[in-house]
C-alpha cells in the first residue's frame, strides 16, 4: 500500500483517554479509534494486524481439526436459562428486547449456543469427538472499561468448543488444544507462560491460562524454577509446611493495651515484632454461618482458596455488627484465642507462628506471646492465602517461586458435564444408553493478544512488532520523493516486492524523511528499506527496527525480504 | 475434511420452517440452523461458504484500492441523533441501553459512524479520496424475518464508503466500484442484472442494484431489449406518451348506478368497459395538503413516484373522514370530475383514455364517457405508476419493457453531501476554505449473496453450487469404504489433492453408496470422484453435478481437479 493513500492518522501525543502503552500506541499510530468506552473501530494498519492474529489462529485450528463455525451474536434468554446463567451473568450481560418483546442478550461467550446446536445435530458415539470454532466479536458491558482492547466491551474472540464420549477423549482434546495454542503464539513470535488458573464464570474443572509476558502485564504469575510448574496469583498452590511443630513453650500469653494502632505495620511496630509473627484475623460471613480465617499479617487471604477449604459457595466479610457479635469488640480486635461460636480456619503457615500475637477481642487490646496447640486451634488448616516470591512450589515441593508479570490471552477449560448435564446433550453410547457430553472449552482474544504483542515489544519510538503480526513486513522509504531517481527505484522495487507476496508499505509521502521515519518506527514496521544517496552504488540501506541494524544492500537482490536482518 | 468427521447434519425431509428453496436446501444440507427469528447458526458447510463469498468481495476490494477497516456493533445514539436517523428508523433498529443508561444500537449500516471516523481523520483535498469497507455482522429487527439468510435480523454484509473532493471524483470511483462488483459476481459464477434503483432509506441520489437473476427472486426487474436499460419495479421508468391527445368528441358524460360493485374487476364488468377506460382516483394526503392521484385502471400506483412529481416527503392513503369530506362521497366512489380543493395529479397514460369511467364523487354512482380536457383537469402530468412489461423504455424511447425476477445481492449509492452536511464532515480544499466531503457507499450482503446463489443454482436433488462458492470443490467417495484397495487409494488421493491446494472432501463413511451420493448431491459439490469397479483398471469416475455428464479417468492424473469436466 501506499502510505499517501493509507487512512492512519497518526498522533504526535500521548491521547488523554490512555493509561497503558499498547493503548496509547495503537491510538497515536493510527491503528484504532475510540467510538464509545470500551468500543473501537479499527483502521486499516490495525484490522491488518487483527487479522494477522486471527489468521494464525485459523489456520492452526484447522491444522488440529477443529471446523470453523459461525454462531450469532443475538442470543435467546431462554437457553441461558436453563444454565441458570441468565441470572448468574448479572450485569455484565448487555441484555435487549426484540419488537415482540422477547429477551436476547449479546452473546459474552457461547457455552449454551454450541451446548444447543451439538445436542439438536449429534446423537452417537461414532460422531464424537468434535471440536467446533469461532472467531467473532463478544460483548460484554465491563463497569469500568478501560486500557483500550484490553478490557472492551466489544471485543474479537476465538472460542472453541470440544465435544466427547469420555474423559481420556477430552484430555486427549485438551493436550492437542494446547499444544495448538503454543504453536500458535510461538508463531506470532511471543513470549508467554501456560499456567495453571482459577476456571471463572465458565466453571467445570481444570484450566490453563497462556500469558504474554511483560514488565506492564496486569497480572502476577509464579513459576517455579526446579520443575515445570507455573501458576496465576489467583491459583497458585503453595507447597506444604513441613517444619516440625513448636510446643508453645515460650513465655505466656500477654494482653497489650494498644489504642490508635490499627494497620499491621502499626500493630507490629508497636508491639515490636515482625509482621510474620502476628496472626491476622479476618471474620466472614457464609451461607454454613460465620468463619474466623487465620493468616499471618505479611500473607494475604485468597478468599477463592478460603471458599474451597471452607467448603461454602457464599463468602463475603462480616459487616461491623456482625464482627461485634461474634468477637464481642469493634471491628480491628479480632483474634483466635477464645473465639467461640465460629468455624476457625488457618492458613497452613499460621500454626508454625512461634510466639504469635493478634488481637484480643476487646477494644484497643491485642495478645502477645500466642502459641498454636496451648493457647488456641483451628477447625481447619489449609492454603487459604495468595502465594507470594519464595514459596515452596507444590509440585516439586523443591523449588521456590519466581515471579513475573503477564496479560492472559489465552485459556483452556475442561469444562466436563457442566453444561451438557443441565442442557441434556446427550449421545447414545455404544449400548444404545444416553450419556452427557463430555465438554472442553477455549479461548483467545484476538484484540487482546495484539494488544498484549504491543506490551511485551516496544521503545521510545513506537511498537515493535514481531514480524508475524506486523501490519507490513517492511516499509519502502525514499529519501527524497521528488528526486526522479529515488522515486523510480522505489516505485520498481516495492512493484517487485508485492509482487513477490510481501505485505509492503510504500512511503510516498512528500514529507520530510525525519518524519516519515518517525512514523514508520512509531507504526512499528519491522524492515525499513531507505533509499537515498547509496542508491547511486545501485544500494539501499536495510534497517532492523529491533536492533537498530543498518545494513548496506545491491538494491537488486532485495527480492526476498525474509532472512535478510535478524 | 473428512465426511464422517464434518458436523453437517443432513435432513432427508423439508423442514416445516422453509418456504423458500435456498432455505430448504441450506437446512437440508447441513449448512445453518435457526437460533430464533432471522438469526442463524452457520454450520461448517455453512461457514466455508460464506467464507468464500467473502474472500472473493475481498480479493476484488482491495484490488479496486479500497482499505478495510472494522467498526462496531454497538453503535452511541449520539451520532444518529446528528443526522436524525435516530428517529427516522423506527423499530427496525435494534435499541439497547447500557449499565450507565447511555443508548446504543446495534449497527444496520454505518454511514454515521464512517463519516464521523473520516471527520476526525482526514482534513485535506490531498488526503482524498478514500474508500473504506468492511465485512461484518449487520442488524435489523425486520417485523417478519423469513427465507432463511435472505431476509434475517442478523445478517452479514460488506459495506463500503468513499470520500471525495469533487462529484467528479465521485463518479469516478462510484464506476470503479461498478466495475469491482460485475468482477466479483462474474467471479463467482452468478448470473446477475444490474439495475437503477431506488435509494430508500440511506437515501442520497443516484444509486443501482446488482440482482441475482431466478425464477423464484423476490423482485420483478424490467430490461429494455434495445438498450441497456435495466430497473427495479420500484424505479423503472416508462417512456413517454407520443400519441396526439383525443379531444372528447365522443358522447357525453352520464351518471351510471353502481350499487355494490367496488374493484376495478367489478366496476368494469358491469360497465362493460375494459379496465384500461376507468381512471382509478386515489385520494393522499401529504403536508402540503390532500391529493387526488388519478391512474389507469390497469395499472398499479408508484407512491415513491407520486411523492417525487407531487413534490412532497410525507404521503400517505387519506382516511374515510378526509375522503368523505374531498370528495363529498364515501370511499370508492372517487373521480376526477367536478372535484375541487384538492390538486389533481395524473399519470402521463391518463389523458389518453378515449371514453373513460370513473367514480361520481356521489355515493352508488360512477361515471361514463368522459373525457380529459373536456370534463376534468390534472394540474400535474407525469409518471406515476410501476412499470409493466411491454411498457416503453425511458433511455431508448424504442424497446418494450420485458421482465424477469430477481434478487438484490448489492446496492451502490451516490450520496452526495447528504451525511457529510449534516455531521460536518469538511475537508480544506487548495484554498483553505472548508467544503463538505462528497460520499458514495456500496454494499453487498455476503450470506443473501449465498442464498441467491442456490435460488439460480438448484434441482430436484439439491444445490448445484457455482465452483468459486461450494464448500468443497470435489467429493473423493469411495464404493466401499471397507474394501481395502479402493479405501487405500481413495486416501492417496485426498493427500494428493489437499497438497495441491484443492478444497477436497473425503467421503469416507461406512453408509451404503446410494446414501452418500444423496447427501453429496444434496450438499451441491461440484465433481464426485467415485472410485469403485473401474479401479481395477487403475481409472475412478468422475461426475459433474450440474451437467451429470460421467467420464472415467485414469487416477494417476486426477492431481489437478480444474478443468476436469465442464
Amino acid at each position: 500500500m501506499r502510505m499517501s493513500q493509507v487512512v492512519a492518522p497518526t498522533l504526535r501525543e500521548d491521547p488523554a483517554e490512555a493509561e497503558i502503552v499498547s493503548h496509547k500506541l495503537m491510538l497515536r499510530g493510527g491503528y484504532i479509534r475510540k467510538l464509545a468506552a470500551g468500543v473501537y473501530t479499527f483502521l486499516p494498519l490495525g484490522f491488518r494486524v487483527l487479522n494477522k492474529v486471527a489468521s494464525i489462529i485459523r489456520q492452526e485450528m484447522d491444522r488440529a481439526g477443529a471446523q470453523e463455525v459461525l454462531m450469532p451474536t443475538l442470543l435467546p434468554a431462554e437457553l441461558w436459562q436453563e444454565t441458570g446463567r441468565w441470572g448468574i451473568y448479572g450485569k455484565e450481560l448487555f441484555r435487549i428486547k426484540d419488537r415482540h418483546d422477547r429477551e436476547f442478550c449479546l452473546g459474552p461467550t457461547h457455552e449454551e449456543i454450541i451446548t444447543d446446536l451439538v445436542r439438536t445435530s449429534l446423537r452417537s458415539y461414532k460422531q464424537l469427538p468434535v471440536n467446533l470454532y469461532q472467531i467473532q466479536t463478544k460483548f460484554r458491558d465491563e463497569i469500568r472499561p478501560r486500557f483500550g482492547l484490553m478490557r472492551g466491551r466489544e471485543f474479537m474472540m476465538k472460542d472453541a468448543y470440544s465435544f466427547h464420549a469420555s474423559a481420556e477423549s477430552l484430555d486427549k482434546e485438551y493436550r492437542n488444544m494446547r499444544e495448538t495454542y503454543c504453536r500458535i503464539f510461538d508463531r506470532m513470535g511471543l513470549k508467554y507462560r501456560v499456567v495453571e488458573a482459577d476456571s471463572g464464570l465458565i466453571g467445570g474443572g481444570y484450566s490453563q491460562e497462556f500469558m504474554v509476558l511483560a514488565e506492564t502485564g496486569e497480572e502476577e504469575i509464579f513459576h517455579c524454577p526446579s520443575c515445570s510448574y507455573s501458576a496465576s496469583r489467583e491459583s497458585a498452590g503453595i507447597g506444604e509446611y513441613k517444619m516440625s511443630r513448636v510446643a508453645g513453650r515460650g513465655p505466656l500469653v500477654e494482653e497489650v493495651h494498644t489504642p490508635k494502632v490499627r494497620t499491621v505495620e502499626e500493630v507490629s511496630a508497636f508491639l515490636r515484632i515482625q509482621p510474620s509473627q502476628l496472626i491476622k484475623t479476618l471474620i466472614y460471613e457464609t451461607e454454613r454461618g460465620a468463619v474466623a480465617a487465620l493468616v499471618r499479617g505479611d500473607h494475604a487471604i485468597n478468599e477463592a482458596k478460603l471458599k474451597k477449604v471452607a467448603g461454602v459457595e457464599d463468602l463475603r466479610l462480616a459487616e461491623a455488627a456482625v464482627i461485634k457479635k461474634v468477637t464481642g469488640a469493634p471491628v480491628g480486635f479480632a483474634g483466635p484465642v477464645g473465639l467461640k461460636g465460629v468455624r476457625i480456619i488457618a492458613d497452613n503457615a499460621v500454626p508454625f507462628i512461634e510466639d504469635g500475637a493478634s488481637g484480643a477481642n476487646k477494644e484497643d487490646c491485642h495478645l502477645v506471646h500466642i502459641a498454636y496447640g496451648r493457647d488456641y486451634r483451628a477447625e481447619l488448616t489449609g492454603d487459604i492465602r495468595y502465594a507470594a516470591r519464595a514459596d515452596k512450589c507444590p509440585r516439586c515441593e523443591r523449588g521456590k517461586f519466581e515471579s513475573s508479570r503477564g496479560i492472559e490471552v489465552g485459556h483452556i477449560f475442561k469444562l466436563g458435564t457442566k453444561y451438557s448435564s443441565k442442557m441434556n446433550c446427550v449421545y447414545l453410547d455404544e449400548n444404545n444408553r444416553e450419556q452427557a457430553m463430555i465438554m472442553g472449552c477455549y479461548g483467545i482474544g484476538v484484540g487482546r493478544t495484539a494488544a498484549a504483542a504491543i506490551e511485551q515489544n516496544n521503545d521510545k519510538d513506537g511498537i515493535v512488532w514481531p514480524a508475524p503480526l506486523a501490519p507490513f513486513a517492511a516499509a519502502i522509504i525514499p529519501a527524497n520523493i521528488n528526486e526522479k531517481e529515488q522515486a523510480d527505484a522505489a516505485k520498481k522495487l516495492y512493484q517487485e516486492l508485492r509482487t513477490a507476496g510481501v505485505d509492503v508499505l510504500f512511503d510516498d509521502r512528500e514529507d520530510r524523511m525525519g518524519v516519515k521515519l518517525k512514523d514508520i518506527d512509531l507504526i512499528g514496521i519491522p524492515l525499513k528499506i531507505i533509499i537515498g544517496k547509496a542508491l547511486k552504488e545501485g544500494k539501499v540501506e536495510i534497517k532492523d527496527r529491533k536492533t537498530g541494524e543498518t545494513i548496506l544492500k545491491e538494491i537488486s537482490s532485495v527480492r526476498d525480504i525474509r532472512g535478510l536482518i535478524g
